[in-house]
């Protein structure tokens, strides 16, 4: 049992203000009131009006080190964990790390990317660093725009996604306390990597090939379908080898905090896997899927909300584009 | 001193067979014949002719593979440490996953991003996970097209750079083994996140905003003056620290790998540093720079053709966007 002393000792979130109903939604896609709730899940999402993702990181990012009482100083590391990014060139850290007011400052900045999973392989990957003693404070900020790229001729994933950002604290625990991480895991089938994508944008088509014909290129576009028949087939035995790391049964964990996916996903996810609703996150009827916000976001919200005691057994647990399967199981 | 047993078992390049030389810059853009090789050092640089990044970056792992004796299977992650990425979404390492064969190999892929630092940003990370036991053999792949993102309106950057790929196989060592990082070190200075940088492409600036007018948003601008008056200042006590964890002083280094930025920005660091020239690598001249590719490019050539041994006191160190300083002492 591979055991990281680290604990998650601060988390915050941002949602931009504009809300969009999914009934705002029927009526601007011409679909009959009511289906777009049906379909998703998703009752409302926050979409930015001319916010940038490293200020909306940057309000999450402040949040989390108020509940931690700490400054910006107390960090000496900023991690991005998004899918997206704000701009090409340079990393979003870097430009997350500016909003805070610490451009003199010095902290290394940098991105880590695994599309809806970044939050979760930027935990599992930099709690080493943080076990060795390279960092003691590191700062993760997942912030996405996703109602930028979006294609509105692709009503069922137009319609999943908000925007919005979230951070978390994670630092080294002394010995004997209980929090730490228990077990991670994650695997990548290629095979799936064009299920979902955004082929545009990067090197391969240029923004300059950007016109009305080849804008669907630079838009999400997702074979629902697809992703749906590969990962029903592997997430039973992901979720069995992570679980048989930690040394726990499904029944021993406490909260299980999925990627808000979709409402479908996630309730089938629910069912397969045995879960209790009340111990199965769901916040997406109020954010949507926020990309590699979604599980900090509901990580956030659970320790706000929900009464989770330092030591309970959390599981983080998500399908990315790529195609990824992600999870980390931890004791808060 | 940190000190972490792993060692560089395989490195690989690719670079695309179209060279470029810096005469035919010099017609391209109406200059004298002589100014792009005497202002850059540049005398020739390659670019891709439809060659994705993830092909290019495939290449060179094989080199890699083939070079350390290893099939894809031996390897269990793949790690994107790319500057640019070949589409939005998904991830890089999962697109070089798949054009390695390895679309069903369940292989973790994901992207680490510091712009030109990436490369050393991800050895540096990934090291701990390696010398944790988390993984056996992480395979690192740089792969970089600059050529489509030049602004043939600014002469002084769009005649630097060059396409290519480059990869390293990491593994730990054991206890005994003279290969090992002595030290690592980054920071991350954001009031000069806007001297070098691309501000479209990503969320901020979608490429539907792209019109001849805009045009130089979507493509690399560079204040070379200001990011120098930075590094300057920056740069010795940058290096003092990490030689200092390190435990070794200049004098101990064997050799000095840097990022291959231009031709008069090495010669003023190599004097800076007080570095003889013979164990200073440069081989801009070959290439250009090639972003995150250009120190695990620059170190696959002083492996193969210098007669680096094992045990030899390695410096890594770059200045990236961000902008961020990084470097790494290791005994290969």
């Amino acid at each position: 049992m591979d055991c990281r002393q680290i604990a998650i000792t601060g988390t915050g979130m941002y949602v931009p203000p504009r809300r969009v109903t999914s009934s705002e939604l029927d009526q601007r896609l011409g679909l009959a009131d009511g289906w777009t709730a049906k379909k998703t899940g998703v009752l409302e999402r926050r979409y930015t009006e001319g916010e940038t993702s490293s200020q909306m990181g940057a309000k999450a990012a402040r949040a989390a080190l108020e509940q931690a009482g700490y400054e910006l100083s107390d960090i000496d590391c900023i991690v991005g964990v998004s899918g997206t990014a704000q701009q090409e060139i340079p990393c979003t850290a870097a430009l997350i790390q500016r909003e805070l007011g610490g451009g003199g400052s010095g902290i290394p900045a940098f991105d880590l990317n695994s599309t809806c999973l970044s939050f979760v392989a930027g935990l599992d990957t930099i709690s080493y660093l943080v076990e060795a003693g390279r960092y003691r404070r590191v700062l993760l900020v997942a912030s996405e725009i996703a109602s930028v790229g979006l294609d509105w001729e692709q009503k069922e994933s137009c319609t999943l996604f908000g925007d919005g950002a979230a951070a978390a604290i994670i630092e080294r625990t002394p010995a004997g306390s209980a929090s730490r991480i228990l077990a991670a895991r994650m695997e990548t089938y290629s095979k799936g990597a064009h299920l979902s994508e955004i082929r545009g944008g990067g090197t391969m088509l240029h923004p300059r090939l950007y016109s009305e014909t080849t804008k669907a290129d630079f838009l999400f576009q997702m074979d629902g379908r697809g992703i749906f028949r590969m990962t029903s087939r592997l997430i039973e035995p992901f979720v069995e080898k992570l679980l048989s790391e930690s040394g726990l049964g499904m029944d021993e964990i406490d909260w299980v905090i999925p990627h808000q996916a979709s409402g479908m996903s996630m309730r089938i996810l629910r069912e397969k896997l045995g879960v209790r609703p009340e111990r199965f996150i769901m916040n997406i009827a109020n954010y949507g899927n926020t990309i590699a916000t979604s599980i900090p976001l509901a990580l956030h919200e659970t320790i706000a909300t929900r009464g989770i005691k330092r030591g309970d057994r959390v599981l983080l647990l998500g399908v990315s584009a790529g195609l990824s399967l992600g999870g980390i199981v931890l004791a808060y």
